[in-house]
């Protein structure tokens, strides 16, 4: 798996990756009917910096990172991260949580942080937790999961 | 006092108030640097409704609410405030919270969250923490002071 930084051309494949999750809307909390354009254009917002991770030449997943605050907090970043339907249980979310956590070391970020993991995707809280994140914070029911209702949402967050 | 909806003509009260605080860099994790432009667009954006408070006849406070995240995240809001440092004292800012509060219910809202309250900002805690919020996270090091070094942000919130 090579991880490297998304190129325009990588649009389509990246809308086609981030797109089912989104629509989904049980895990980001993003508006389930942004349109492609908007999508992307979250993804690939100026305040980003995104990667695709590539698979004998296939996009298997992509993340961004970017700086969480401004100013005084412009030193903890952010990141998300989805991974293709068709390669979930490869190893595509770790290789891609490794690569950003470099990633910010090398540019001088202290700290990474997650605003917003939806309590109820277990799965990812696990794998962030083995990549040494912690919970530091719960924010009680503001999640509204499309069939579990309300839910907690955590914070997480590593000092590098 | 009275509070009500900022109109273009309010602009200039806005970034008067608004300034010195983005200037001194302690509290908001905004870049100290933002123009007088992009912090009005900042504090007037699309995604934000702005308010000012009025005491007999001049601006003396400024807050804006705004969903804090989109899709199952939309029923939580977000709001900063900001009060002129010639009105400080005079309760302006728990008057603008209680608005905040009441508006935020009659819009639907079902929480208030604060994402980064500065944990040197003792008194803006303590007053959260009359107006009802419960610090549910703390971010070590998450904010450069610049006077203090590296401290703490809390993350506040408050269901309605």
């Amino acid at each position: 798996m090579r991880i490297r930084k998304a190129e325009i051309a990588d649009a389509q494949a990246i809308v086609t990756i981030i797109l089912p999750t989104i629509r989904d809307g049980a895990t980001y909390s993003l508006d389930p009917d942004l349109s492609e354009a908007d999508a992307l254009a979250y993804w690939m917002g100026p305040d980003k910096e995104t990667f695709v991770a590539e698979d004998e030449g296939e996009v298997v997943g992509t993340y961004y990172i970017r700086p969480n605050q401004g100013g005084g907090g412009r030193h903890v970043c952010n990141c998300g991260y989805m991974t293709s339907s068709a390669a979930v249980g490869r190893g595509v979310a770790s290789r891609m949580c490794e690569h950003s956590l470099d990633h910010a070391r090398e540019r001088r970020f202290r700290a990474m942080q997650f605003n917003f993991v939806v309590s109820t995707n277990e799965g990812a809280i696990r794998l962030w937790q083995r990549m040494g994140f912690d919970v530091v914070g719960r924010l009680p029911d503001a999640f509204q999961h499309p069939s579990r209702g309300f839910v907690d949402a955590l914070v997480m967050f590593q000092t590098l």
